[in-house]
């Protein structure tokens, strides 16, 4: 028998995965600019013992947009009515896409939530004062929520990167797409507003996984 | 012999091809939003007889960026400083993106230059007065200049739609590309500000098109 090449070898194993497995189809949540708080920083900005007031809820469990929106000052621009999404977090953390970056002025990396080592900071403004933070600002790295159930049974793990596909006259395949898997979430796919419009999608759309 | 199924036989023909052509790699042109004036629509909004001045020259021969700009004015919102692009065409026409039609109010398609059939309007600004266009405001298609010579030597053909990749955090690959080709032209792929941003492209950068 004749060996298999490389690339015969992952078309191969492409087909069997694909025999095994359905597509898995992810709902989009398409994530405008928007800012977690610490306690520390809710005080500043909103007064002493304040506490944020429920929106809507979001589409992961215990998650919600608050009523309440900051202002966000940058070197070279401001923006006002940002939304604040509760709960509070131990660290303030500000999330923009790269247009907003370039509009503020702030050259703010792609990264996963959580990692605010080495990043930016911004002046942010509520009703009661400001807080000029050192770091925190962010732009949040695509990812898909899944349920750790969920991903097992679908042969994906935590970390991992995958590709998913869109449909429609923006077509695209997305490479990088980081899969963080949690007991308490529900499937979803987050993307920011610049890959939204470069793509054609919006809160509610599905996504394909590519199976390689 | 066994026969091909449709997979296996499309995928001996990616092989074939791959190996008679060489990879096309195309240099990226980022489109901020801008206006092509009519002869008529310029006299309006900067007077009659007016001329526009070169600001700096395009990559494409003949084409030029207008030291003139214009403020553009939708339900929602204005939009200052956008730049004229030279020279001057049959229609006007105003070239957008989806998070300017989002902030405009504007309902604008995702369309091919000059196909301005059946497109909403705006209320464009000069110094010397205002046009309320009736049509004229699109989306423009991700397309890709390439000169006919090129096309021909590379097997590619003029309105055949390629997929495009390109590689960093961001990587993705793009469908629907739109070859379109003439003798004065020179290779470029252009993007809008959503499809750069969405994909970290900038100006210079380059994108590879897919041999499928």
């Amino acid at each position: 028998m004749e060996n298999l090449s490389k690339e015969e070898l992952n078309h191969v194993i492409s087909r069997v995965l694909k025999r095994i497995y359905k597509p898995v189809k992810v709902e989009v949540g398409v994530s405008n600019r928007h800012v977690h708080l610490s306690k520390a920083d809710l005080e500043t900005l909103f007064g002493e013992g304040y506490e944020l007031t429920k929106f809507k809820d979001l589409k992961q469990p215990g998650f919600f947009a608050a009523k309440e929106t900051v202002r966000i000052i940058g070197p070279k621009n401001v923006m006002n009515n940002v939304r604040i999404l509760g709960p509070l977090r131990p660290e303030t953390q500000i999330e923009i896409s790269v247009s907003d970056s370039f509009a503020l002025g702030i050259k703010a990396p792609i990264r996963e939530s959580g990692k605010l080592g080495d990043t930016p900071g911004v002046m942010v403004m509520g009703p009661k004062g400001f807080v000029a933070k050192d770091e925190g600002v962010i732009i949040a790295h695509r990812h898909i929520h899944m349920p750790t159930a969920y991903a097992k049974d679908n042969g994906y793990r935590d970390g991992q990167c995958v590709k998913v596909k869109t449909t429609g006259t923006r077509e695209v395949e997305l490479s990088n797409v980081l899969i963080r898997t949690h007991d308490k979430v529900v499937l979803e796919a987050h993307f920011d507003m610049d890959e939204a419009n470069a793509c054609g999608l919006k809160n509610g759309d599905f996504v394909e996984i590519v199976r390689e």
